[in-house]
């Protein structure tokens, strides 16, 4: 982590967590490696089998129980700057008997939305009476309101990310497999300034009506329509991720007759975004210019999710989530329409709310590509 | 995944941890995205927020919730051999219930191992009166005992990742950062065979003395011990993990003193593997040489962890598991030394247990490397 990123794990967001955590009735948040952890503390620690946990009590302090050699590592990541207790355990140590004694008979804790089974398992045997709920709960509110340097930094992700999508209608030709075009758009997101790749999905023809699909040794032919979806991590630890549709010579006209279509509905439930605004109603500003022109049953998943640390964090675009958005909210705004068997199209952006509207994060071109 | 690799995930391994399920005492395994369902299936799903569940019930048929969009991706994978139900969930819908109401009123559920607590603590909600416990309970007796093509995957990682090994005195120069040396060493991890690249420790100097120290911008100095320790997963699904200590020049003479006594150690607890032998003993085998030549307080780890599809996984070499080792029990040898603030060294090879003795596949030289 350099310096300037200290703005994006500042020290004084411990006391902000230590609050919510009383706030959300907890008596302590237990934070194993992760994105919860990370967030609180700036340590991109190993997920291992040891455990390594912040925890965070709503009143006292907190303090990292630490593998004794994972010890050098954490006191050289930046939770050294936080000021909390390290306490280092020993091979045939029990480091959940150890958290359990330290925080007496708590009623509630909250464990880290990615703990391990493994984990949450041993701190129920270790504190039977406490009850287990997500540290989510008291972290979520937090970790969906970016301050302006987290903006900053997904600012930074959309435009590296913007700069690989720029490459892709040079990649993208006829003869092709979609590995081979997926291995140039990994090297161009870690060129770009990515310190990972974390997804690339090249769904030609037919492969583009899977929403989740990743990379064949399909031949991208003349005529396909090509979906692809791609994202990773900055150094700031802030991720990237943007959909463009392709096509390589002449679409087939069953497919120009709903790409505008969804072109509508991207810009709609962009511009729906405001304070206040829920985010269901984002996801509904999406469907129904999808719906209003007869393809509602092929836009089969939800519209978005936020974005920050994690790819996909709180909160979601889908329908049910009541949530209002308020700024500094980041979420993808990602509708697609998928024709089983013959082709999809998707067209995502990152957007942020601000005082008064969204923000696009990227920025390429949402008319479809023809290369 | 190929054909050959069909041999690694047979068809027939259901039915087995059916058998290990009502064994354990369980009324069902929930297996999400990890090794656990890997192990079970083959399918290398996804780990999202999105509920992806292999149900396996001690009567009665298994089968896979799976979220709609990614329903093509699982009847591509290998899950599809099965002949297990798939069962696709709306985003509006709640799988958890849906599974509870298929189970109806289990006693004991057993948790994949790296289940999230964003879904064990659903999957509590959902089923309130069914005690949790780990599908490892089931599943890590079948795990332990590689098959003979198990044993063959990791023969091939262990000789892949010695062709890194082989290459690194050539790539450990004065005056190149641990960084530059482990990125070289990151591609010769993929060039040697390796879908992707797990971990490279580059422990220079006084870094050698940190066990989990990564890479670091630190210039490596004529005079230096470098502690390499790498490994990689091979298409497989496998995983490699060796270390070797080398030498930039000359070594210091307070290492040389204990580079031999870590080299003996290492010896005797591979010589100490066979069926039947307690895991703790192979731990005690390597500490007692050292323990001996009055460096036991600076060996502050355990022996080794089991190997296979997870780099770390059962059995654990440690005091304090009596686990008696049988054949096809795949686990690291790797003792160390290290002397805070000066230098450390580890010696790690993979070994796997046959029927009357220990194979170590990793073959490249013990001595002192000094290059």
């Amino acid at each position: 982590m350099t310096t300037e990123s200290f703005d994006l794990y500042p020290v004084t967001r411990l006391a902000a967590v230590r609050e919510a955590t009383a706030k959300a009735g907890l008596d302590a948040l237990l934070l194993t490696p992760g994105a919860d952890l990370r967030y609180v503390t700036g340590y991109s620690a190993l997920p291992l089998e040891r455990l390594t946990c912040l925890v965070v009590p709503a009143e006292g302090d907190a303090f990292l129980m630490v593998p004794r050699l994972e010890l050098a590592a954490a006191e050289h990541s930046p939770a050294s700057r936080l000021g909390v207790e390290f306490v280092p355990w020993d091979e045939t140590d029990d480091p959940y008997a150890h958290v359990a004694a330290r925080l007496g008979s708590p009623a509630a804790v909250g464990l880290a939305d990615h703990m391990w089974a493994m984990q949450s398992l041993r701190f129920r045997a270790a504190m039977p009476a406490a009850e287990q709920i997500l540290a989510g709960t008291a972290l979520a509110p937090l970790r969906m309101r970016k301050s302006p340097a987290e903006a900053a930094a997904l600012r930074e992700a959309g435009a590296a990310i913007d700069a690989v999508h720029a490459q892709v209608p040079g990649l993208l030709r006829a003869g092709r497999t979609e590995r081979e075009v997926g291995r140039d758009i990994a090297d161009a997101i870690i060129a770009s300034g990515h310190a990972s790749v974390d997804f690339v999905i090249v769904g030609s023809g037919p492969n583009g009506a899977s929403p989740h699909h990743d990379l064949s040794d399909r031949v991208i032919e003349a005529g396909d329509v090509v979906v692809v979806d791609i994202g990773g991590t900055m150094p700031s630890g802030y991720c990237s991720d943007s959909t463009r549709t392709y096509s390589v010579g002449e679409p087939p006209a069953d497919f120009t007759a709903y790409y505008e279509v969804l072109r509508r509905a991207q810009d709609a439930a962009c511009a729906a975004v405001r304070p206040g605004v829920s985010c269901e109603s984002i996801d509904a500003a999406a469907r129904e210019v999808i719906a209003e022109a007869g393809y509602g049953d092929l836009f089969i998943h939800r519209t978005g999710h936020g974005i920050g640390i994690e790819t996909h964090e709180e909160p979601y675009i889908v329908a049910g989530n009541t949530e209002p958005l308020a700024p500094g909210y980041a979420f993808s705004v990602e509708p697609g329409i998928y024709l089983a068997g013959r082709h999809g199209a998707r067209i995502e952006d990152i957007v942020i709310c601000g005082e008064q509207e969204g923000e696009r994060l990227n920025n390429r071109p949402r008319e479809l590509i023809v290369v």
